[in-house]
């Protein structure tokens, strides 16, 4: 626990079409706590729930601090504590060594691949899938704090 | 983990200083978001730190959720997340059957000391302690997020 540092992509959604893909698992998640420097999350899982603080993002960096809960605590929550929500499937891929989430958007974000990979130092080379394109890491719309607020179908 | 039934009592100062007490832990206390419905807090203790979500007040009850998480954690997070706090010796005291929880408030609270005892059910019958005194338990201002906010010794 401490710091998160992250990269993102958006995904080329023809060639990710195409990738043999692994079950996805849905997130709902809602923002109890939704500022530019300080962010609180509740996640609900198929299986589980997790509550996040995340800080201020200096670059690709930003403090994170997460916790797994019981899962009826996590949808209680979710439903009397978040003001804005919304709801992904998440496929976890590995590739050359690292992990790749890629989270498909539903509902009022519906229409966005998002490709995230987590890195141990922000200098850290690696490789990309050829279903990675265009990165986004410094473009603030695409936190999902952001999307919850201001989804992407309304841009 | 749920719903909190609490009782809340002013102590009288000089009962209390005659009583043969416990050792007293010291909670230091942040509030992470504080509006009147919807309160996120976190608590470190002298052992251990808890991350703790509270719902709207109705009369004596409010929804709860709390999770220990690691003590070091919890230093960061009341450093880099609350925007208020507050620090108290509590005092765990059993009488008749039921434990009392009595906060000795430092800092801006200085001179304030309350008492509460947790019930299972609204109306469930108790003896009080001849040190406890006034019930405050319909005045908002003696919440810790309130007093957090607005301390005693301004009022």
């Amino acid at each position: 626990m401490g710091t998160e540092i992250e990269r993102k992509f958006l995904v080329d959604h023809n060639k990710w079409d195409k990738v043999n893909k692994p079950k996805g698992n849905v997130y709902k998640q809602g923002y109890i706590l939704n500022e530019e420097k300080r962010t609180v999350r509740i996640r609900v899982t198929d299986t589980s729930a997790y509550i996040t603080l995340k800080g201020a993002a200096e670059g690709i960096s930003r403090s994170e601090f997460e916790y797994e809960i019981p899962k009826a605590n996590g949808e209680q929550i979710l439903k009397e504590f978040a003001t804005t929500s919304l709801e992904k499937t998440r496929y976890n891929i590995n590739y050359a060594g690292h992990l790749w989430e890629v989270d498909v958007f539903e509902g009022a974000n519906q229409g966005l691949i998002v490709a995230e990979i987590e890195l141990d130092k922000e200098d850290e080379a690696f490789e990309k899938p050829d279903w990675v394109a265009e990165e986004v890491s410094y473009d603030s719309r695409y936190t999902n704090a952001l999307l919850s607020v201001k989804p992407y179908t309304t841009w």
